[in-house]
């Protein structure tokens, strides 16, 4: 990782030439994903479904996992989260050929533990409330680099990639919409559209059960909700109750707006990619699907991509939203 | 099309040059897709399910439509097809601004012709035992272009693209396996595969109960199966009762073998690639996963690539697909 000081609010924001490196960093170990025509006029789809771990995540960690001092990454690497970051994290460390200890909070899904565990890294399993405790006390131990989730440039940078390839397939694109969670993934998004196609508009999709970033940027004030209410949304990928500091601050100098939709917007979205689109979507990654099929008139018009951030969903899930509407 | 006449016997084989021609005709039509990294080791995917239609059939389609003689083109073009045949070709020409008429025997699946119409083409059903005969009048009446599933050198080029990415994607692969059907598939890619990358094996994957290919090679007389034996298969993509003349040629000249999947392994393969690989593959596009899952001991070792060559699958299979071995 780079060594400037991530202190909020001083750090600048992510430039494309970081993401034209991180584009070379995760050659050949992320998938270049193309864009795929949807069944709905106007709209392509960007399958980050096919990356290995089935979501967006392996860019950031990538990159930022390739940009540590070779000597601190060969002490291995620490890492927390209950989703796709962990097993990101996992993948990567793999790669570069170093271990990865990654704090899981006990309440996640045991196929998520599974997954992580399968990728060989070390688990350890704490009380969720000490989720953040753990992992700064296993650094402070250790000595040990820590990847972050989302709110660190190189993540962000990795992410950015996504950007990239979009504005080579799709220079004529007028709307990018994505999922916004911790807000790492649009904020490099956002930064490589602004520098690219700066008439091209990004715009975030939220589950309305967990819009802390939509009424953030509404308000213009950097809210935070309560993680009981943000567990609520059936896109679990989605339940970070607040934004991060280096993304908030992208967000507010180069996202056009966030829009949010509803639990039911989200299953059928998820079903329409499923049976018309054949693409296999985590309700996280068809929010942006479910912006577009269900609140088009809260977007400007165009040519549109929608980031399908990710497919790692719970069989169960699957049959449910298979079964249609009133079985989700 | 090439203007050479496709005689039985004479034909040459499909040269590099031509499949390199046939990837910049395609280029902004059909997908140029990634190769996936699957769960299982040694193992990697190229999701045709990607493409325009869901299936490989759009390179055939698009490469033969653009080789038309313009002012012959202008007249438009005809197609006989069940399946994703009809929906490539009438994809091709909206995209070529001319009509296509196809074809379908009255007993395909609503939901296929539905599609072909859906995409602009006239569709005309026909008693099944007319699907060849009614064409040919067709194309004799009105002196429209037919464009042929399998059986004809630009459609095999078309379908050759795919082997040309996998040799840039994987110039060390050692074993591409690849589903047989009327054999313009397998030809292309086998065609694209002994020019570039010699000494990797292409292998080719029939369900058993639409073998015929299978037994073509291996008593090396080109065979025939009645239409109802080959019906039998859940994969319906490939009920095709004997490989074309030209296909059949590539076949014995430039394929390693051909091996046959159970019914229970196609379901169990589509399963997996669903639920491990996150890839929806229709029944027809999971054989090859299957001989690589199931049969992995009559195949040569080390890297290998599975065409996963459409996604077209019905709701309904999906389904009983996803409730498990017992429900198929």
């Amino acid at each position: 990782m780079s060594s400037s000081s991530n202190t909020a609010g001083t750090e600048p924001l992510v430039d494309i030439e970081s993401i034209r490196r991180a584009a070379e960093e995760i050659r050949g170990i992320a998938v270049r994903t193309p864009l795929v025509e949807s069944p709905w006029p106007e709209l392509w789809l960007k399958p980050e479904t096919l990356q290995p771990v089935g979501a967006f995540k392996i860019r950031g960690a990538v990159t930022a996992v390739s940009r540590l001092d070779p000597e601190l990454r060969a002490k291995g690497i620490l890492a927390h989260s209950s989703g796709n970051h962990a097993q990101a994290v996992a993948y990567a460390a793999r790669r570069f050929g170093v271990d990865a200890h990654i704090v899981i909070p006990d309440n996640a899904p045991q196929r998520k533990i599974d997954a992580t565990r399968a990728l060989g890294a070390t688990v350890e399993l704490v009380p969720v409330e000490e989720r953040f405790s753990r992992p700064a006390e296993l650094a402070a131990e250790t000595g040990k680099a820590m990847i972050p989730p989302f709110d660190h440039p190189d993540v962000i940078a990795g992410q950015g990639t996504i950007g990239l390839e979009i504005a080579e397939d799709a220079p004529d694109v007028d709307v990018v919409l994505v999922p916004v969670s911790g807000g790492g993934l649009i904020s490099g998004i956002a930064a490589a559209i602004a520098a690219l196609l700066p008439n091209a508009k990004v715009i975030g999709v939220e589950p309305a059960l967990a819009g802390d970033a939509a009424e953030s940027f509404r308000t213009g004030v950097h809210q935070k909700w309560a993680p009981q209410d943000t567990a609520r949304t059936i896109a679990d990928g989605l339940r970070t109750f607040t934004v991060g500091e280096l993304p908030w601050r992208h967000i507010q100098a180069q996202v056009s707006d966030i829009i949010t939709v509803t639990e039911e917007e989200i299953a059928e979205a998820t079903r329409r990619l499923m049976l018309q689109a054949r693409l296999l979507a985590e309700p996280s990654g068809a929010v942006t699907t479910a912006a577009f099929l269900f609140h088009r008139d809260q977007l400007p018009p165009g040519r549109t991509v929608a980031v399908v951030s990710g497919g790692n969903i719970d069989p169960a899930v699957l049959r449910a939203i298979l079964d249609g509407p009133a079985h989700v």
